[in-house]
């Protein structure tokens, strides 16, 4: 076993769904990520709060075995996102968005983290991004999530982040946006072109896609019939899949596979419940059960059908 | 090996799409759905058709083995549909529908295909398909296929067929506004109330799920990198699952999975040729390539998960 490295932004959300309000839970990409990574191996969370961000939240981190030496505590307010989601949780408009004690972070990676070999780059300015990879010495893996926001507004900087790592996991809407392309092999070709060698494609409640040189993945999705808050599932994927590769310290495409159906499962509970609330309550054997459920979701092909497939 | 029947529509289509017009190809529900039926098993063609169809294209249903003693030919034109794909072809708009002799469509049976084991009502009015089934002695599994016209013009007619098969395939849209509901797996239990034992849910580029009591499977789409014309690809879709079914002459769970994969494989061909073209033109062989190109996109359970799947 391995362990992982996890930065990203760490926020108070205050989030309106079909239940309600649910003013100022725990949220942000690296928390999400994170939760999802701990799952699987000793995790590292790097980030930025204000000195309102409330003990507890950090207790319920270290309550996970995450190490949370590298959460800086500044003056001011974390950051905060509002947001609402439509009745059937297939859409959100953003309310406020304050970056606050966020708009001025530079990750510091502690010294005892620069070694970590694993590392996920939540979705940040790839400016920064690019800074933690300056202070990391010799990861065996690095994951970088991006948006919309950064392909429109700092393309030069995306793509130099792109060039630095192995595996950027990115939604459809957005990899379609960053490729100019709409058919999605295409597209994947064309992320590919521009420096990782891996790519993972998510397309929410159709699954998510894994490209590796002409190898293709295509995980499913599990089937939720009780969604109540999307937030957070990109990031617990990300976290989720890490987690997973660092627990077996291999990339080898078998593991790959295995570690998008592993982040699938976990992204599948974090939407079972607001903010962190599921995520928090499942334990690994919960997501063992579900990666089992995933096989059988999937489950087709007779081991001859396999043997014939592997020499084909 | 057994055998099955595919009624529906036979057409002849006028197709605008990113590669100019194509005049008057063959089209039609019962056509794609035979063509797609006759890699796997004898088929049996029911439709209509006018005195302007040209011998050519009853040669072709025939070279390919198919019994086309349930074509009736009628004095008048035959049923001919036109529409304009957008150029990515996710979209399409009808130019126009001209019903000409399938207006007056009643299928008749031929007394030699009474005993069918395996049918398939492609998309024609509820009634007409009902009208099939009383034709009909014992068969051993019915598919029928549905659409929004029929959703919203006919929907007692088309709870009454509902009643009366085995296994509704219909594609994601109309599953929702049918069930209105948005939840995919509350979509499919409503659906699975309403009288089939199982219900498919096509997905285009996001492959298809299976439902069948609490059981569900979810297939992977092919990522075919050279989509021409979508045309026929559910009816494809369809007849290759009933096909595989009818060769295998069997309809436990792994059965249908693997017959769900089939049709999927015979769809991702059809869509890259205009009209029947690419169809017509691959091989038995090729069509157990790409299902054996599926169990490679979808498989990262090791043989231990998949015994722990089996158990739990």
């Amino acid at each position: 076993m391995s362990s992982l490295l996890v930065v990203g932004s760490v926020a108070r959300d205050t989030i309106h769904n079909n239940q309600g309000t649910h003013p100022y839970v725990l949220g942000g990409s690296a928390v999400f990520a994170s939760l999802a990574g701990s799952f699987f191996a000793p995790t590292r969370l790097v980030g930025v709060v204000g000195s309102d961000f409330p003990d507890h939240e950090v207790q319920l981190l270290r309550d996970k075995d995450i190490d949370v030496s590298g959460l800086e505590v500044v003056d001011g307010q974390t950051f905060h996102w509002e947001g609402r989601y439509s009745d059937d949780l297939t859409s959100r408009e953003t309310i406020t968005t304050e970056l606050n004690v966020f708009a001025d972070f530079h990750p510091k990676i502690p010294d005892a983290h620069r070694d970590t070999p694993y590392v996920m780059l939540g979705n940040i300015h790839p400016s920064l991004q690019i800074e933690v990879l300056e202070q990391i010495r010799e990861p065996k893996l690095v994951i970088a999530d991006t948006m919309n926001f950064w392909i429109d507004g700092t393309p030069k900087e995306l793509r130099a982040m792109m060039a630095r790592i192995d595996l950027l996991v990115i939604n459809e809407e957005e990899a379609r946006q960053l490729a100019d392309e709409h058919n999605i092999i295409l597209t994947a070709r064309k992320l590919l072109s521009m420096g990782p060698r891996i790519v993972v494609i998510k397309r929410g409640e159709y699954g998510a896609l894994l490209f590796e040189g002409t190898d293709v993945f295509s995980a499913p999705a599990y089937p939720v019939d009780k969604v109540l808050d999307p937030t957070g599932a990109g990031d617990s994927f990300a976290g989720g899949m890490l987690g997973y590769i660092a627990r077996q310290d291999r990339t080898d495409a078998a593991t790959l596979r295995r570690a998008v159906v592993y982040g699938s499962a976990v992204a599948s509970y974090c939407v079972e419940g607001v903010s962190v609330k599921k995520l928090v309550s499942v334990t690994a054997s919960q997501v063992e059960d579900r990666y089992l459920d995933f096989a059988r979701l999937a489950h087709f092909a007779t081991d001859d059908d396999l043997a014939r497939a592997a020499e084909g």
